[in-house]
């Protein structure tokens, strides 16, 4: 087998063959082939696409790359969410305790932002002592013991995977939806989940700009799931404004209480409860209500257990930015538009976010949003806060939000964008 | 300025700035553009083309990367000859003492075999005392005083191709037009000739399977050249049997010595001559037939200096190989086919070519063809003899064989293949 020849086979259109899946993946994780070769079949792969049966057995080849983790053992259905990610999203902060609350045992392994959407892992680390990497044993133990843990992926799950992450953010090729479902999807079908949920963002924050692309990765991705046996559902849900009303780490772990709290921002509180329903379904779990968790304090009580049995304290006090710049609204009217990308750039450059993966992040950096479109504002108002702990980055930021937001005086049939935009699967 | 937003530009399909060409070019060549990167791009170059303008710009930054050759010294026009490749095509060899000897200047920078097509270099190696590596002021001197030399490219030519080229033969990205173009314009304008002619080679032993995209090449190489003031023409020969009757470096240059000497296979003879008048007219010296600096000696006596020039000795005899294999004719009647890439893969796995750079060659290894497509054979009678000193690649070698002729008993209305199938340029 020669990488030469499996590059060529892309290239010109044609569909790879299993043996070259399977050699190419572990020839790469071996270094045997290339970053170079890599580089180039993955750009073939991108511009040329794969079809179900190439994609299927590339992400079997992703998975078989490393081991994968067994929950047969505990007494509970094992369910799991991802998000493609987005900009105030810190929706699994809120939902893993609260589905765990309701019954399920909820397996989160999580990431950490990179460019302008931010991390869970980056989130949940500015409360003081949580540790992010567990074995794991102590994985298993805390799913066991609270119902919910949030951590970072194991060095052993699905390695290529990790090597071909790294690549492509280099080489031009994220933007491939085979290349991203099947990313996304040997993780969590290594990570041994039972049940999958995908929050599938759509819109100018999102990786996935438009309905119709994200429809189609939804599609891929659930097929994927249930061709390995997963129940997998998806929602395409709207990223074309923030989530909520804070974009940074630590500014999102308090609103994320506040709706463990049974308060917080009406979206983050909605979609929570979207897909903790999806969750709990696919769990095969109808009958509880998650809105009863929340009200009753059982999704917070999880919450405090899951951060302390990793090393955090949930009473502690969260660190604040050293300084702000409040950004006042220039007319009267209604906020007609907050751009999701443009928040999630200035907040990246306050600190929130790092440009390289080595980077580290500040906990009290990001935006703080007065006011969500279909709010009516003030001349002179606030509308944005912007928190750093070095106040040299505010011009960068504050260029960011040029032309991000638009206030309209009369708008006329102007309504929000709903949340959840579309459901995929059984 | 940033590698991932060039590749992004080619990957959706939009021209490359002028500024994005010379920035990846010039950081590619001082390694701050990494070699993954620059697969990334030739990938999404192969895929989505470069239109005329980034072709130029393209071609241009790979002159600027180097040092450019003068010869406005000499007191001779000067003009060059490339050829795309082939099995057996050893024209330079006659050609470049032939054209000097009609009063032109013939700097004719040459390579070495890689994959099933020989080099020049490594044929004129097997030359005792030949030497292909000369300095910029040795190169000149031999000019001068002989008229023509055949020597190595000098490292400070054009070195983003040298890099460029090495990286697309292990990414599967070598059969690219604009690639291919802006590879061989580079180096042919910043070697300094005034004039080219372009052999554009068509057939299952070339690069080029078809007319139109043999055709394709020569036009865009052409209009390269004549942007960058250099008399630049094309001829499109066929490249579906080989030329002459030799494959293989101590072989071909003893075919060369006999069309110096006034005899040698037809073809070999047509091609010389279609050649030279091409490069004689492109060079403004319409007056000369090379055919009688050929019937008169003078071509040879050039070729005699030229060769002692660079410390080779033309009286010595040429290697010749231990061992020998002869293929007979499985049947009578008149060969109709006798295929280029297979006896080009033959010479190869025989020690004429090399699977690595840096692998030796053999001088003495090829294959001799008894009969040429048209030539009547009688069952029994010798129609190839495999030559090399490792016996054990015979068998190897037979396989690549395999199918690669046909004799038909009475073939009706066959007619070899003409071998000028269509010039392109003024």
């Amino acid at each position: 087998m020669d990488a030469v020849d499996v590059i060529r086979t892309k290239r010109d259109r044609k569909a790879l063959s299993d043996d070259q899946i399977d050699w190419v993946i572990d020839a790469y994780v071996r270094g045997e082939v290339a970053d170079e070769q890599m580089a180039a079949l993955a750009m073939a792969i991108l511009l040329n696409g794969m079809d179900q049966g190439e994609l299927a057995r590339w992400t079997d080849a992703m998975i078989r790359s490393g081991e994968r983790m067994d929950f047969s053992t505990l007494d509970r259905p094992t369910v799991d969410k991802h998000s493609t990610g987005g900009v105030g999203d810190k929706i699994t902060l809120p939902l893993a305790p609260l589905v765990a609350a309701c019954g399920a045992a909820v397996p989160q392994l999580s990431g950490r932002g990179l460019g302008h959407t931010g991390g869970t892992l980056d989130k949940l680390e500015s409360i003081p002592g949580w540790r992010a990497r567990l074995s794991n044993a102590e994985m298993l133990r805390v799913l066991r013991d609270v119902g919910a843990v949030i951590c970072a992926a194991g060095e052993g799950l699905a390695p290529a995977d990790r090597k071909l992450y790294a690549l492509r953010d280099v080489t031009g090729t994220v933007e491939s939806i085979p290349l991203i479902a099947s990313s996304i999807m040997s993780k969590k079908i290594a990570e041994g989940t039972s049940a999958l949920v995908l929050d599938v963002k759509v819109g100018s924050g999102a990786f996935m700009k438009n309905l119709d692309d994200a429809r189609a990765l939804a599609e891929t991705m659930v097929r994927l799931g249930v061709d390995h046996g997963l129940r997998t559902r998806a929602l395409l849900t709207d990223m074309s404004t923030p989530l909520g009303r804070t974009v940074g780490n630590a500014l999102e772990v308090r609103e994320a209480v506040e709706v463990l709290a049974g308060g917080g921002p009406r979206d983050v509180v909605e979609l929570t409860l979207a897909l903790a329903r999806e969750m709990l379904s696919a769990a095969g779990l109808e009958g509880k209500d998650p809105a009863d968790a929340l009200a009753d304090g059982s999704a917070m009580d999880v919450w405090r257990r899951m951060i302390a049995a990793q090393g955090g304290d949930p009473d502690a006090s969260l660190p604040t930015a050293r300084e702000t710049h409040t950004v006042t609204a220039p007319a009267t009217g209604v906020l007609t538009r907050l751009d999701a990308y443009a928040v999630g750039v200035a907040a990246w450059r306050l600190g929130a976010g790092r440009a390289r993966k080595e980077d580290p992040v500040q906990a009290a950096a990001g935006v703080e949003l007065h006011a969500k479109p279909g709010d009516r504002v003030r001349a002179g108002q606030p509308l944005l806060t912007l928190h750093t702990d070095t106040p040299e980055r505010f011009p960068r930021a504050l260029e960011a939000l040029a032309g991000a937001y638009e206030i309209t005086e009369n708008p006329v049939g102007f309504t929000p964008s709903p949340l959840v935009l579309d459901r995929i699967g059984a």
